[in-house]
């Protein structure tokens, strides 16, 4: 058996049914492998930074390992991005690398023609990365990088190959023991002492929720204890129709949502990193006011200080099966509920503008199958607010914590691959410009991808910022340096349909399709909250009296 | 005196009048003081990649210091690439990236959102990388950053500011001391001695020439001493048309020059790092017959062994000032010439095919002071050919070391910028791909940039690659999972001219336009050398007998 047999071998027994990439000299053996299999298949993107970005929309949509793949020199450095967000928002993602060189001397400047020290540039930004010089060592180092990559929290590994690895013969291996282990649920004890005493707790819940499949189980416990559910963004479609979630949470988070985190006097985090700015005043009063407990699966993760918290590090499924098993409930649920559910039905209709009100049609007319994939600025905060006004349960997929403008293209790709069903990609202008090679992706395959467009003719968010900072603009806007392409004549040269949005377009998504929504370019992001204001206090503000009236709830 | 300020002042003191990047929050400071100045310019790029492009064609063709910025996160990762080209080829670029958070705390996986270790991921790719958390430091690193990057063998380097350091008040400085220092000439001596017993020297020059400034002397080396000049490929503009110069060598190279450094007994290596395929079987006989004098500036490269050789670290510039100085010459010089002479005269002709002709017809068509920017692939090799045949003397930019394909749109731009005259952009339907959104850039500034794209619907490197070593191919034709999009319309989108490649298209380039070059897509690249034979016998191999007298002389 090969290196590259082993290796294909390894990725079909883990489930991935997609590899994406380009093809260069050092790493032919592995594709021509991946070509000859019937259960896997070989994808060629247009650019490294979208293989990357496809291999993490698949693996976020099924959380199931994916690959990219790419040749040695600026094959493998155009990958640093799609990694970096894959490490952020803890995807499985394996990256296949060759070198062909048996050695870096890292005292030069060239050890050989495009060899690189891919693990020291990679190693902060992968759970694991190793550079494999022997076929003695590959399969093992295989095993393990997988391993680590699926386990604990999830994220991405790199192999870089010695490429005569790929042809030689390996020796046979004995199985490989996993190398990560967890602590054993410990936290529900705490949490039901912590119950008995808390007149309004919460449910913080956040991707950790879809890292370890407990959507359903989630939403059981809901239902069961009588405890209402928050969510951060990006993570509103864990549980969406359920009665006891009510909205995301953060500086531009869904009023009602942040009204009753204001509220709790106990929070329980379940997969979620406390990520919103805690450190400002909007947000302090809730450290003052409410107890946090945090169930967390990343042990660098649960280093973080928040001020009266106190951590567990557990599989947030084990804790939700635990605390199922354990019968929770507390005693004023009534009356918390009728508080929740009072700030839903006053506060849901406020705050929905032009963007969120052509984003929430459009998701109320797509099917149940249709994966969202978001990318990043102003429309991805607009599609969130959509998401939730729409009372859809469709997957929606972000680059949530590295911010990867341009990922929507790539992480569409994966996402129909992981799913085999149509994708909505909603997108910016900036955004689309940056990746805009991979259309050629999507149209030469005919993927039932929808492309959303958002065109604001500018880059709405750093423009508000200029604007707030400096009082003018600089490079965001038409005529300071900005600018767009004619994308009904870009969508032409690759040929996808081009049509402007109008009600219905995203019934049926059967082919590749650009939909331009033009956006006035002076939409600002809102609403949000002012500096120093509390965070349940956004603009644009409420009535005073309204507002009195609920926040004394 | 804020950072912000000092920065953008040593920027101009050093020459740079073009900044190249994408605004994000922590780094609007310094847009600001850019776009406050007369004397030194902002441009918005698309995608962060062809940012550092820009930067690194500025750079390569002016020899001054550019810069390329990005914002934290995904924008520093999006420069990875062209860093690493700039690495490997010398080019002084200074990267300006910005951070949030005072300190990294290496054991967990977030510090803060979107922030990085950047130093930890660019140190192996940057003559300097430094994080710069406070005020009081920052003048002494902007000015040992600087000073590192053009100093000595010159390349990129980057700081990485807390972003509040722009806006502080920083201290004054003393001026900061040079951190290189470089040997005295010491080999003129030793090449002086050995000239003495050589029958056939010849200089083989490289890009250290142009570091160096040097082409106007190296050419008056070459008259007053009758020693005939090789260079490698991507060397070709440094006195191209010289009698003395008689093409560059390699496994893809101009059969005469290959010729020519079968026959020498005395190689004398000015700038050049001796790069060509070392190990092979078509190259070992040269260590055999040849002694190699090596001029080094770089330690790193000097510690490389090549066989036969003895390297002396010194700017290239001094030693050949001190050669002229010395009036150097051989004894049998008459002989080698008029063998040289005969090689050229027989062979000049062969080898080129129909994209050799296309652009050497292009070639001849331009103005002297169009800079010819190639991309990476099989156009690149057909440009250097063409520009041999062309016997034009125009500057030529290549990603000569690192071969980063998809270079040549930023590098085009950033050389635009440097040079304030046309370009005339050669590249590959792949190449042209990759980085496609920067039409936009190119597009609404309505740059003097002409783009040549030679396509032949296939990534044709790596399909003879694929053909040679598998007999079939995969992702890289039309049909194995590789396509193209309708350039035209890909053209018209960015509002860019569109026309077929037709003589005399590039006689004046006043306005941005893409001229396509339809290629049929079985040309392979040729000649080149077949496996296990001698340097100078490249396939197609000429007639035997003139081969047999040729290599006799």
């Amino acid at each position: 058996m090969t290196g590259a047999e082993f290796l294909v071998d390894h990725l079909v027994k883990l489930g991935d049914t997609d590899v994406f990439g380009i093809p260069g000299g050092v790493v032919l053996d592995f594709l021509y492998e991946l070509d000859r299999r019937e259960d896997i298949s070989a994808h060629l993107s247009f650019h490294e930074q979208c293989a990357g970005f496809a291999a993490s929309g698949y693996a976020q949509l099924s959380g199931k390992l994916c690959v990219a793949y790419a040749t040695k020199g600026p094959g493998i450095t155009n990958l640093l991005t799609p990694v970096a967000d894959a490490y952020s928002d803890g995807s499985p993602v394996l990256i296949v690398t060759a070198h062909s060189e048996k050695s870096i001397d890292k005292t030069v400047r060239f050890t050989g023609e495009q060899e690189l020290d891919t693990v020291d540039i990679f190693k902060s930004v992968t759970k694991y990365a190793v550079r494999i010089d022997s076929a003695a060592a590959f399969p093992f180092e295989i095993k393990k990088a997988c391993s680590i990559a699926i386990e604990g929290r999830k994220g991405p590994v790199l192999i870089d190959v010695l490429s005569s690895v790929f042809s030689e013969n390996i020796p046979d291996i004995k199985s490989h023991e996993s190398v990560m282990s967890y602590e054993p649920v410990s936290s529900t004890d705490y949490i039901i002492e912590r119950l008995k005493t808390s007149r309004r707790p919460i449910f913080l819940i956040g991707d950790g929720i879809h890292q370890s499949a407990a959507e359903n189980k989630i939403r059981e416990l809901a239902d069961k204890s009588n405890i209402p559910v928050l969510s951060s963004r990006c993570s509103e479609d864990v549980m969406p129709t359920s009665d006891m979630y009510f909205g995301y949470i953060g500086s531009h988070g869904i009023r009602c949502a942040n009204f009753i985190l204001s509220k709790a006097d106990l929070i329980i985090a379940l997969g979620n990193r406390l990520a919103f700015p805690i450190n400002s005043a909007s947000f302090k009063p809730i450290y003052e006011n409410a107890e946090i407990i945090r169930i967390e699966y990343d042990e660098s993760e649960a280093k973080r200080h928040i001020p009266n918290s106190r951590c567990f590090i557990e599989n947030v499924a084990d804790t939700i099966n635990e605390l199922l098993r354990r019968d929770i409930c507390y005693t004023e649920s009534d009356m918390w509920i009728s508080i929740c559910k009072r700030l839903k039905n006053e506060l849901f209709e406020s705050d929905i503008n032009i963007p969120t009100h052509i984003l929430s049609e459009a998701f109320k007319s797509i099917k149940d199958n249709v994966t969202i994939v978001n990318d990043v600025g102003n429309n991805e905060f607009w599609s969130s607010r959509a998401y939730i006004h729409a009372g859809i349960s469709n997957r929606a997929l972000y680059s949530k914590c590295f911010g990867a403008l341009g990922c929507s293209l790539g992480k569409s790709i994966g996402a129909y691959y992981a799913s085999k069903a149509p994708v909505l990609c909603v997108t910016g202008d900036q955004g689309l410009q940056l990746n805009s090679q991979e259309l050629q992706f999507i149209g030469m395959h005919r993927l039932p991808i929808a492309i959303l467009l958002l065109n604001n003719s500018s880059s709405g968010m750093i423009r508000d910022r200029e604007r707030n900072r400096y009082g003018r603009v600089v490079h965001t806007t038409q005529g300071s340096g900005y600018g767009t392409p004619d994308f009904e004549k870009l969508a032409e040269a690759y040929g996808i349909e081009y049509t402007e949005y109008t009600a219905g377009v995203f019934t049926k998504i059967d082919s590749p399709i650009l939909v331009e929504a033009m956006i006035d370019e002076d939409i600002a992001l809102a609403p949000n909250i002012p500096k120093g204001n509390k965070c349940q206090n956004l603009a644009p503000e409420l009535d005073k009296k309204l507002f009195d009236e609920l926040d004394k709830l």
